[in-house]
């Protein structure tokens, strides 16, 4: 493992880090809000790190495959740390610990905010916040779609797995041209989505920084009340378009852009995920209809408006609400708690499983069920036109073993630091699926801030493993442990 | 399919459920109970019905790999629907699906009841009932040890993986000698278990009804204070250890009688298994210890009795209680009910995704974080000195997404249905998983009665479901809706 390649990579990345708190300052001077200092010597220290980082390791090798993962973990970690500095030097977010819990939150894109009144933090802060969202969805979408199936290797089966067609459809075989494509395609929507925001009576700041929120699939509001306080549908409509486009894999953007809308419209996990959607909207806005709930069995358009926002937020993992999910009735709530495992479509910024890992195990059970009665013939799992190799069925397998493990420990974990059970499973997959809001204590209107701080750290690892797809992290784990070349 | 062969298959098992009846009619004459006529008409029946099978289906061809698991799943149907009956015919069991509820929940071993007063019922049904477990618990052992193996094909790669050691380990290669040994083990381990019941005080009729409650890990009490009632710490430590026993491999208990100590000793599930259950009853003992129950933190020696029999009971899918672990702090509750899916060994009576195959996953997963960091290395799984066999990884991984869908799909219905969430997931792990009390409404002492009959029907689905492993349900399943051969 050359770890001062790895070190000298992280310098690189705590400079961009550093540049990225230029935006919030801008506002925190525009607002002349409290929180101008805290910025500024935040900025200052990451940089003057950064560089002396950079000066201090020195590497000319090429990357190789386990150091390309070890430095995603490390560096996701570090912009934690370091991102964490604004919200601890202003002194309102709390101990560092919470500070941490919220940069991480908002860096991989998850939205479980330990702040009890957010109305009270200052405009810099809470842009930083948002930013945080923006750079980690943007991180996410780069890695999956661009960084990863470059690395080739065991771990690149994975991602081989998530990007549809064969090898040629892939956005362009340079990491650097896709890079720029993507970004492009992000920023496009970026000001899309702040434009039809500030039409709908938004100013320039709520207006990004829900966009923000939403493109990163992220969560975190500049309000309390989320984006139920607007009381306007035409945002809730226009939020729940831009979340369900962030949920899509971001090769389908650029076969949009290119007018490919062939291409776009035969995808299977597309088609999966949009299936899955419109399913639990239906199930879950009659649910509500046929509730004993005054709000709903009323109004059958309320009852689809609430129930669309929700399930497209939870579904995508984004985490904005306009609705207490956790008073609906218990299949409603229990149904969302299902879509969270799920997830978005792999190489968008949604977390979770992923639709199209679901969509392969759904494959490979049936395949299973076929081969009992079968016992001779020989199947091979296909989805839409390509075959899915075994190995990619096996690793999916691995995967959704880990993940379900995972929850079942930090859930395990919680209750055992004293929490009842809905909030412990719900806590526990609110965070490995980079939700945010969970049922019981950390539902829609509540926070993370009364954990306790081991639990708080749990959390945060928990944050991390679902976003890097926890295989990232067991390599930097594993690494770390071990020290083998 | 050759459905003439599984009808007259069919006769035969019904004949047998009659002339089993003898044995709870012979205790109603003794007792001179109500049930006599139940008893006796539901016994003229199946013999009436059993014998016109036999005498209308007439079939020489052998039975092939598909037709024997129809006759499995059919087996287990037809003696549930008809040992309902005297249930039925007495009138004290309420209407007829609570009679098929009770008599399914007794052949699968899963021990979940629809009485809310088992003191008021008659001897001889209850007898009936507890007979059911033993009956089930003896077919179970017979089928996955004595039968299945034979079968070969896909599906009995499920079980080449459950019978440890390779082929001439297995104990015999003929199915009636093999049946005939584990039938005398099962034979000697039942009256040695009631001798020492009977020396703790109990009369010949109690210590037979809990006998079989224990072997068949099925849990069906005389009481409604179930176990915990008789407040004897004897009683206890006899029924944890025939509760242990009957969750081991019945292979290792033949090695047993055979003085094959070495062979027993180093058999990976049972050290697995023996490892879980010591781990859990040290955590939850502590933990009652150190929680706030005055019961326990009273005494380290109270919290661990009634650890070791709650974990011991609740592992291998028992489900007698001496505590209601429902007012336990949540994380003691969680951790039964995570055991509750592990459940017992493989080839033997207890239910559950069985020990060996968490073995197989937890290795597996080992391997491909290994695999993640060398990835030209070739690693082959073993377990002990056997080397498994990269289709029983696919089966067993296939198999464990099978129950986590069906206890998500169980669990989404009956909250669907209203039921609170706790009270939804732990009916359908309680049931799924074959162990009998769950949680809240579920918990150690209530009942199932309250459910609707919707429910109910699902729940008894839910326990062949799981008491046959699935794929047994899932061919009958295919074969009733395809025509094809
Ligand atoms: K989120
Ligand atoms: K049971």
């Amino acid at each position: 493992m050359n770890w001062k390649l790895i070190l000298k990579i992280q310098g690189f990345l705590l400079i961009i880090l550093a540049s990225m708190m230029v935006a919030p300052l801008a506002f925190a001077l525009y607002y002349r809000s409290s929180d101008i200092w805290a910025l500024s010597i935040s900025m200052l220290i990451t940089l003057a790190l950064g560089t002396s980082f950079i000066l201090a390791f020195k590497s000319q090798k090429r990357i190789g495959t386990r150091e390309s993962f070890v430095s995603v973990s490390m560096g996701w970690i570090l912009a934690s740390v370091f991102g964490a500095l604004p919200f601890y030097l202003h002194g309102s977010f709390g101990p560092y610990i919470d500070c941490v819990f919220e940069a991480m939150s908002g860096f991989t894109t998850t939205g479980a905010t330990i702040l009890t009144d957010i109305e009270a933090i200052p405009k810099g802060l809470l842009f930083w916040r948002s930013l945080t969202h923006w750079l980690g969805g943007m991180g996410i979408v780069l890695l999956t779609i661009a960084v990863l199936p470059t690395l080739g290797m065991s771990p690149g089966l994975l991602y081989r797995a998530e990007v549809p067609g064969p090898i040629k459809d892939r956005l362009k075989p340079k990491i650097k041209d896709t890079a720029k494509i993507l970004w492009l395609i992000y920023l496009f929507m970026t000001l899309l989505e702040t434009l039809l925001l500030m039409v709908g009576g938004m100013n320039l700041y709520d207006a990004l920084c829900h966009t923000f929120g939403t493109l990163a699939t992220g969560g975190f509001s500049t309000y309390s009340e989320s984006v139920g306080g607007f009381k306007s549908t035409y945002i809730e409509v226009v939020i729940i378009i831009f979340m369900y486009l962030a949920g899509i894999n971001f090769t389908l953007h650029f076969y949009l852009v290119q007018g490919r809308l062939k291409d776009f419209f035969k995808d299977r996990e597309w088609k999966f995920y949009t299936g899955v959607l419109v399913t639990g909207v239906v199930l879950i806005s009659l649910n509500l209809y046929f509730s004993e709930l005054p709000l709903y069995n009323d109004s059958y358009m309320r009852s689809l408006r609430d129930s669309a926002f929700q399930v497209v937020s939870i579904t995508t993992t984004t985490g904005y609400t306009t609705a207490d999910f956790n008073l609906w009735p218990s299949f409603s709530s229990l149904l969302l708690v299902f879509l969270m495992f799920l997830g978005g479509s792999a190489g968008s910024t949604g977390g979770g499983i992923k639709q199209i890992r679901v969509l392969i195990i759904l494959k490979h059970l049936w395949h299973e069920v076929k081969k009992l009665v079968y016992p001779r013939a020989v199947f091979s799992l296909k989805v839409g036109d390509q075959i899915i190799d075994e190995d990619i069925v096996k690793n999916v397998l691995a995967f959704f073993m880990f993940f379900i493990l995972f929850f079942a420990g930090i859930t395990l974990f919680l209750a055992f630091q004293g929490y009842d059970i809905v909030t412990s499973f719900s806590a526990s997959i609110a965070t490995l699926g980079n939700i945010g809001p969970g049922l019981a204590r950390v539902g829609a209107v509540e926070n993370y801030s009364f954990f306790d701080p081991y639990s708080k750290l749990l959390l945060i690892f928990a944050m991390l493993l679902g976003r890097l797809e926890i295989f990232s992290v067991l390599i930097l784990m594993y690494s770390l442990v071990t020290r083998k070349r």
